[in-house]
């Protein structure tokens, strides 16, 4: 819900020529969590968001996003990601550069949003089911991202580049990367009564990884099982599924994919005029170490002021000279609108891993969850 | 001094609907600021209040408040503190959540607060006479309070959770703490030409302690006088008072009340239609390891574009095994209103303690004062 | 571009009594850089201005500036330079505290901002031959500053003050700095069909050193010329110009004037209303260890909705025992103006050095260039 502050230049602006304005909108939750390994525990967030906007006598629209939470320490790191974007927008399409989607992210169809209310604390989205970034962030995060609409029609580039200076890869004894480039299309035609979302996309790097968040206990859970690996296997985790045995430090479980990084995917979505919303995504990995997969299903439906959702998917990622790591997840997330911007939402998130290298088979799972209130302003 | 900036959802609410509002206020300070081991120096200070409000169509209305000194590093802590609170209100009451204050000094009068001008660097209330917080705070600083007001009646009740997860308990080898609770009452009837205000209320947790700042001069001090009494002596003040003797790195002298710590308080205000206010406050603190108590009075006039304000009080702890801590301290404020949201402000504080444990006799004061401009926007 | 938004305080005060206000503005910036050193990337940027103001009945204005950027952990910083400034104004004058310039930087007009449309990346102005602060920031760049203006006429002074506490100075064995104070004058008439800008100022301290930003990889070239050096010709070059030899720390070519910093200035400007402007600066440093002196020449010309600059300075210090240090270095900006708060803006800056001490000498330029669109809100 974004409010546009009436500024001076605005309202001279009324009288005739191009307009520069400063939108404030902002947002605040509030309520409790909990989950594997988490206390139940209060929750509150809060966060305002500026969107400054412009227009040129000769038509074409500019601006910037960034919020308070991104202000202080990111701002001045100009040449990577810091949270912000900025773009240029007029008749030949619109440049987006920074914290933006790279063209396959843009292009697919996330089932984790078809028809969701949303949660306080991400359950249904941050689970180990989930695709939502592809390669984007691979290099430093900061994305320069071309796209054209025509009618139902998108069209979309986008590159990531490797900025090291040549100081540091001489430090570093590595070669710059490649651009990281992907390109994406959508169609959005109305079918019937109701929209049908299809996707398409593909992306190349360099370099390439894929990261699970771990929590302690299961770190400290999987070390001991690490630690009772032979020294082959471990050699083996470490190459290829970046799991440092017996360390804390570690509180991901990374896939490396390796150099000369391929992905691919495509994704179909249809949102019903009667509340009801259902999506799919299907996504094909390759580097030169690991290849593998991704799909996920996600459904919605709102009726009066309730909308209720859940999505599923599964990563399944194979080593070229052994080991698989396999990992699935589901959310779910119930909302009831009070109107003025104010819900009740809850939400439910389950992930499950299972990897196997050599004579290592290892499993676990976990889950969040969280019930509050999301106000928007 | 809140401005309501008009937004465009606000500007469509006119017409009949629910509004939601984003505000923003400011403050400015400029002037000059000393004391006992502070250069003489100039001071300035700055900051802008975001007030995020909202009503739903059922006449619930919430909200939250953030400034732009909490931005960045703060944002993104949501199980603690983060300087932000989030709210929702209607005719069942308030609950709200994040950094607001606990039941018990909810329904206390500060009398350092009673017709205070206010000054540019809390002279005034920074010094060791004053006690403002109570418990609050003791675990992670994230409060939840519901509270509620009928006529001059107001009733709160708060909670503060100690959400160290499992595994972090497990490496501490201890046990979750219970809440730390508080309840809290207010009456408020008008008496006579003037406003009565009554408070009473109680706090309860499993850990708790008060802690007062020292000047790297008095730490020394400290220092040097410690490292001449007993090993015993030395003992006793590191376990009860929290003091680590010949260390530069401890610049708070600290109360631990132990486990099972209870506090309760009451005060009483008057404050009359001739500017004239008055007030005072009273507490017992009782740890497993200390008791104590405080008291302090505060008064303040106003009379055309003058206003003046003193409070006085005390602090005194005894340890269950001996010692004793007894701090006092007093500010003066006194303010010069020009106008448009522009004040004069000076103030002076002065704070004194004296410890004795076994043959262990400290005792130093420091004072601290300002001069400047406050601003309002 | 400033946005004032109109608060309820402020609808209250078109009706007759003073206004207090919180304006927005912003600016982003997106497109290209490089230069020597520095791998040709994308580069964003991106602001949130904050402008408070308040007016007494009395007439005294007031108000402070704060940016988003400076938020979080500057703030809280109040006496020292945490980024902002507060002031306070009225018909004696204007009082100035924070992050302001002092009294010389105040009167001397900068050659590098004649006529100059600027870049995104400031390459116009941060070359080795362009000289902006003098001795400001010697301390902790708090500056405390007085001007005055009476028709064409201004006039300031400024001080600086070292805030070290006694505590801090008896560890480091010293005694506090004097005031670091400045005074200045401006005389800007108009002359024929422009505006002539004359200034003139003094600035003394007792400590004072000018840096100069290396890149690692001049860092690493200096060091081995400097590793190459006789014993005495590297202690002349440290006591000095503050290289630390074979070091990667230092990223700087520091100049240590030592005690008893003296500097003065006079600049000149002519603003034509032809859209031609040029400008000149030139200063005179002296301190116990070094003595040197600085000047530059800018011009720029408008054009319909172009706008082209380029400026070019020297600095030259002699050390008192021996050893010189020489830069120079030019910018350019040209900027196409796209209306509504867009332009297209393209900058170079190329900076060159020759340092000579004993039979050491050494020599090395650098250049940076950017290409982008700049956005004002």
């Amino acid at each position: 819900m974004k409010k546009v502050l009436l500024t001076s230049t605005a309202l001279v602006a009324f009288a005739g020529a191009a307009a520069a304005e400063v939108s404030l909108s902002g947002w605040a939750e509030m309520g409790v969590i909990g989950g594997s390994d988490i206390t139940s525990q209060f929750f509150n967030d809060v966060d305002v968001d500026f969107t400054l906007s412009g227009e040129t006598d000769g038509g074409l629209t500019f601006g910037a996003n960034v919020d308070l939470d991104e202000a202080g320490d990111n701002l001045g790191n100009e040449t990577d990601d810091m949270g912000i974007d900025v773009f240029v927008s007029g008749e030949f399409g619109t440049v987006t550069l920074g914290d933006t989607d790279g063209a396959l992210d843009w292009a697919l169809t996330d089932p984790a949003g078809v028809g969701s209310p949303g949660t306080i604390a991400d359950d249904e989205t941050a689970h180990w089911g989930r695709q939502d970034t592809y390669l984007d962030g691979s290099y430093d995060g900061q994305i320069l991202r071309y796209d054209y609409s025509y009618e139902d029609f998108g069209f979309a580039i986008s590159i990531e580049q490797d900025d090291t200076s040549d100081y540091a890869l001489d430090e570093q004894d590595r070669d710059a990367y490649d651009y990281l480039w992907a390109i994406g299309a959508k169609w959005s035609p109305e079918l019937g009564a109701g929209l049908l979302k299809l996707g398409i996309g593909y992306q190349e790097g360099d370099f390439g990884e894929v990261g699970f968040g771990l929590t302690d206990q299961m770190v400290d859970d999987l070390s001991e099982i690490v630690a009772d690996a032979s020294e082959e296997d471990q050699d083996a985790l470490s190459a290829i599924f970046g799991f440092r045995a017996n360390s804390d430090e570690a509180d991901e479980l990374t896939v490396a994919l390796g150099e000369n990084t391929k992905v691919w995917g495509l994704s179909a979505a249809y949102e019903m005029d009667n509340g009801f919303s259902v999506g799919a995504v299907y996504s094909q990995w390759d580097g030169d170490n690991v290849e593998g997969d991704h799909w996920a299903i996600g459904a919605g439906y709102t009726f009066d002021a309730f909308t209720i959702h859940a999505n599923y998917g599964e990563h399944s990622f194979e080593g070229d000279s052994g080991g698989e790591l396999d990992t699935d997840g589901y959310g779910v997330a119930l909302g009831y609108d009070l109107g003025g911007g104010l819900s009740i939402l809850g939400g439910y998130g389950k992930s499950e891993y299972d990897i196997k290298v050599g004579d290592v088979d290892a499993s676990d799972d976990f889950d969040t969850w969280s019930l509050g209130l999301s106000m928007s302003f």
